[in-house]
């Protein structure tokens, strides 16, 4: 890989010494030693302008915590701005999914911005409008800082080069709007246990249909909301439609 | 905050050494100092059975990835199993929420396993049904360690006396169904866009109108899933009406 396909990330935060963190160990820290991708966290802190180097200010209208103040956020953010995709991770942001993750590693890096204490000033998303709010999901964390490193793992794990085995991010949950099958691996037998007879049976098309069967199901069951948008998808008479008859 | 009342976390890893991470950091990292919560990080290797150490193995019925053999799994699982909620991080599980999370702060801590690569072998989850499938969100990562670092991230932030204002996890967002509304800070005028009026006004009554409002609208442009589930629960007859009558 050139050095120009390096996957770029930075992180505002005002905890640079989180990273890389876990993204410095195992399959992304050896990603990051090889330069397939790279990390700059940029202390928000530096953007301060008052000798206090203050970040964050009383909410307006009263109410618990703190808010990050628009100019040090804008001054950090503009600093570092380079056509990346901006993220800000909020839990007031779209949750983040892997078509996005997909989007991301495919580009040249991401900017994530890391709130804190009662978030951001809304009116930075209102300047600075490409800026994507987005969720990990719906927990509230201390801070964006975790966040931002599962964004990351997500994204490094797809780079070219990086995952042991190419083919294994193909049939993986949420790829194809299913949860991934269920999985099986030696010993035969545990605790009175046994492998599903169709694994063992070497018949590769039974397989597959009892693997997409089970997909299914387990959507079905576990991700009404995935199995409603997969299964809509599928009866609609749109582009979808033409692509299933292919196969 | 007596000895008895740490909140007790353990993690099953193949990189231990990834925790406690950005939990020994900020916020988290000042309650783990107090002893507020501790970690264990246990090696899933160390339970290995063979000389090799090996922890995985190739899925049953083909396909790329390696698969978590169950019985390395439940040896490791059953060496620090005490009846703390045990979550097993998959993109197979149920997405987990603020409920959840608010229900493990308030117990005695968490244990939670770690997948990697093609996830873990099914039947530890018949074996050990008491086994949490959960996920973080639709993202899939090279393993659980980000996911159980967001996790236990957002449990420790609500364990007492860890967050400075103790106020604050009241009005955040998912704690009522909906998004928080947008906050802002000084200065009054930033690139020539103000404060809301409203938020100036002093009138307390007026202010959680707007907030409410805006909360709603947010919730309801941004989420839809969250606000067909929160406005479906407001008009169904049960006991959610009658708390609605109260105020």
């Amino acid at each position: 890989m050139g050095e120009d396909m390096t996957f770029a990330a930075t992180v505002i935060t005002l905890y640079p010494e989180m990273f890389p963190g876990p993204l410095g160990i195992s399959l992304a820290g050896r990603a990051l030693e090889r330069g397939d991708w790279s990390i700059d966290a940029v202390q928000l802190r530096d953007f301060a302008t008052d000798r206090h180097r203050t970040v964050d200010d009383t909410p307006a209208g009263g109410g618990a915590g703190m808010v990050l103040k628009p100019d040090v956020l804008a001054a950090a953010l503009d600093s570092v701005d380079d056509g990346r995709p901006v993220l800000a991770m909020t839990p007031r942001g779209r949750p983040i999914d892997q078509a996005r993750i997909r989007g991301l590693a495919a580009g040249p890096g991401v900017t994530i911005l890391c709130g804190r204490f009662e978030g951001f000033d809304e009116r930075i998303f209102e300047a600075r409008p490409h800026i994507e709010q987005v969720s990990l999901g719906d927990i509230v964390l201390s801070g964006g800082e975790p966040a931002a490193l599962a964004v990351l793992d997500a994204c490094i794990r797809l780079l070219p080069g990086v995952m042991g085995a190419p083919l294994s991010g193909a049939e993986e949950s949420f790829e194809d709007g299913l949860l991934e099958y269920p999985q099986y691996t030696r010993p035969q037998e545990w605790e009175g246990r046994t492998i599903p007879e169709v694994l063992r049976s070497g018949d590769h098309a039974r397989i597959a249909a009892w693997r997409k069967s089970m997909a299914e199901t387990d959507t079905r069951l576990r991700r009404p909301d995935l199995w409603e948008r997969h299964s809509g998808a599928r009866v609609q008479p749109a582009s979808g439609a033409q692509r299933e008859t292919k196969d």
